[in-house]
């Protein structure tokens, strides 16, 4: 079950890195689980991970692993050889080792990945004997096949790719994410690829990296649980004719930046709109706060509360629910009274009650919708910020009730 | 739906409390809505509130009248009287004055509480009219009826009573409360009325309110949302033949608040038991803690985990959902490899992984019952905290997508 429909979109090529898959039988019968991607020598690779006390083997390997030139990005689904102390981290170095054996390089410029079950060592012998069938087909232009090799709850596979022409060239940013709660039954994780063929410094990509996440992917929530997997790299090839961009600033940054963030957003979108049980897609924008920090604050509470969410998925435009989450955030005296609430463009809250003008007509006329916006204005500052978020279904339980029985 | 049966208590009375109730047609049909509380003169009453800045505006007048020397507690349900702006504080006033002419006191001796739909001015002139009513049949020994008189989406009349022995005379504390969510569908709220026959100085009496509510309904969540109408009274009315309590510390401080503890956890545990759609009660132990907080933190991100919370109702020992839970609360430098968890008293987790010893057959076993714990020791410290909570079920879901429709 997704929100609506999802057209996969035309996906343009980045040169520097190809795609090849197989099917490892990892946990999955009958579909790739492995995706290797080679990248081009030379290219620039920044990443975001999961803050998770208990994070994974792989997440730990790759973020060592970042600054060795990365050559191979190894991910399979099935398994997210997570909690699997030493036998785990020794699983992840053999995939790796193996790859780089065949792929001449050396293992610390290979960055492993795992998503699925928690708790279950990586069968690393299986992923190895299928590393060669992974090579065999790689190809530039396979990232509908990528996207569907790492996917585990999905229903849909999630790509996204944009274009920036800069002094008479066109730069290129593709990606694919798979997720479909911030972590799943005991599946885990949030996984995210994205290329560009343009030419970034390291350090700069990792400026962008780490913006266009916090505008994106740390922007979602769905059952507000926070995996041991997730990690989002941004791999930059240099092989487009564009200028390279070695500064921070400046009109070229700005353009590129939002080209990224472009990317990262449909993805991170993408995801919200297969979340588990999802009939909703919700954005939940708060402004008129004295900082994002409290912007926030408000945002998730709005956002993770079980009641909220059960009311969206009813359909039903409950707003006593959405003050109440409101008036539990934690915002140091805050006045009720400044505070006021639409759904879309119907005002529901102003001078600490229910809107003179507000009509349970109205109110249930959006929440009817498949997509809708909750504002809220804090009336305390200037600061706006806004987060993505779903409903909570029957068939959420039912997914995350039943999934090992 | 409950866990398991609650017996109702024998219920001691206490002296210069008598409880009155009516039926005011506030919103139920054909039962008791309206609770007054009659207090003698020169009781002790102490309180502790809801922090949600929409509180309700029963909450603001009940604070701001608890040091003028209480004689009525005036409680309704079907109408939580919050978010309701000027009107409603002009309503919940209207009811204080009522109640005062009728019972010869002035307007600020008389406190409000509220319960039910959000966002609905309070029909006071309905309350008003059911006042002789509740006056006419108030009588010491009617604790069970006021306790039926405040449910809202509860399925349990939830009571505790008990009594200690000091220097040969008696004293008996007893309460009531309600709630079934910490808020309920756009029913709002948790509310509790305990007294006690022992004299306590009003100091004192703070004291240990707010201790017992720490103890008790602070460590008890089911959806994680905090209501705009949460409150928690208690009254000590010092007609027992005991010495009056007037040091916050020694031995009969020690051991009267133990008493008032044991009753307010009760009360707690059996709004859990009757928490929306709840299939099991389950207790989350955190020791090993550096500090409090920590171990709250440890013990609210399982408890409000909804993936956790699916696995118990599931019956499935998911333990993987657990470890991440703990792993992304908000512990400073947390070191996996030195966190235990347990179900009940079989190992789970050790050095980062799946416990040697553990079997699926031995979790399962634990998972089955209707009530078990989950010890988690962070291998950090000294300090050990707990709360408890249900799990998250279809019936949940149910009740709070559907009420409204």
């Amino acid at each position: 079950m997704a929100v609506g429909e999802f057209v996969w979109p035309e996906m343009g090529k980045i040169s520097g890195v190809s795609l090849g898959v197989a099917a490892a039988g990892i946990k999955y019968e009958g579909r790739n689980d492995l995706l290797v991607m080679s990248l081009c020598d030379g290219a620039s690779v920044a990443g975001v991970f999961t803050q998770n006390a208990f994070s994974a083997a792989p997440v730990a390997i790759a973020r060592d692993h970042l600054a060795n030139g990365p050559r191979f990005l190894v991910i399979n689904s099935g398994n997210a050889n997570a909690c699997t102390g030493e036998a785990g981290v020794k699983a992840a170095i053999d995939s790796c080792e193996a790859l780089a054996a065949l792929g001449q390089v050396k293992a610390d410029q290979v960055l492993p990945f795992s998503t699925g079950v928690v708790g279950e060592v990586l069968p690393a012998d299986r992923l190895v004997a299928a590393l060669p069938a992974a090579l065999a087909n790689s190809s530039e232009d396979n990232w509908r096949g990528a996207a569907e090799a790492i996917m585990t709850t999905d229903t849909l596979a999630k790509g996204a790719s944009t274009q920036l022409a800069w002094e008479g060239q066109t730069i290129t940013i593709t990606g694919i994410a798979k997720g479909s709660g911030m972590i799943n039954p005991n599946m885990a994780t949030m996984l995210s690829f994205i290329a560009t063929d343009a030419a970034v410094a390291p350090a700069v990509l990792d400026k962008i990296s780490r913006f266009a996440a916090n505008q994106s992917f740390n922007r979602i929530t769905i059952d507000g649980d926070t995996s041991t997997n997730d990690a989002c790299i941004l791999v930059a090839t240099g092989k487009s004719e564009a200028p390279a961009l070695n500064e921070e600033q400046g009109a070229f940054f700005d353009a590129f930046t939002q080209a990224v963030v472009e990317v990262y957003q449909t993805l991170a979108k993408c995801i919200v709109q297969d979340g588990e049980g999802a009939t909703k897609f919700v954005e939940i924008n708060v402004k008129g706060g004295a900082t994002a920090q409290e912007c926030f604050n408000v945002a998730y509470a709005i956002g993770h509360s079980p009641l909220v969410k059960t009311a969206m998925f009813a359909s039903d435009p409950n707003w006593g629910r959405i003050v109440v989450a409101i008036g539990y955030a934690k915002v140091d005296d805050l006045d009720a009274n400044k505070v006021k609430v639409w759904l879309d463009d119907v005002l529901i809250v102003e001078n600490g009650g229910r809107a003179s003008t507000y009509t349970e007509e109205d109110g249930q006329r959006v929440f009817n919708q498949e997509r809708f916006c909750i504002h809220v204005d804090l009336g305390r500052g200037d600061v706006e910020e806004k987060l993505w978020t779903s409903d909570l279904s029957h068939e959420y339980i039912k997914i995350n009730a039943e999934y090992r029985s």
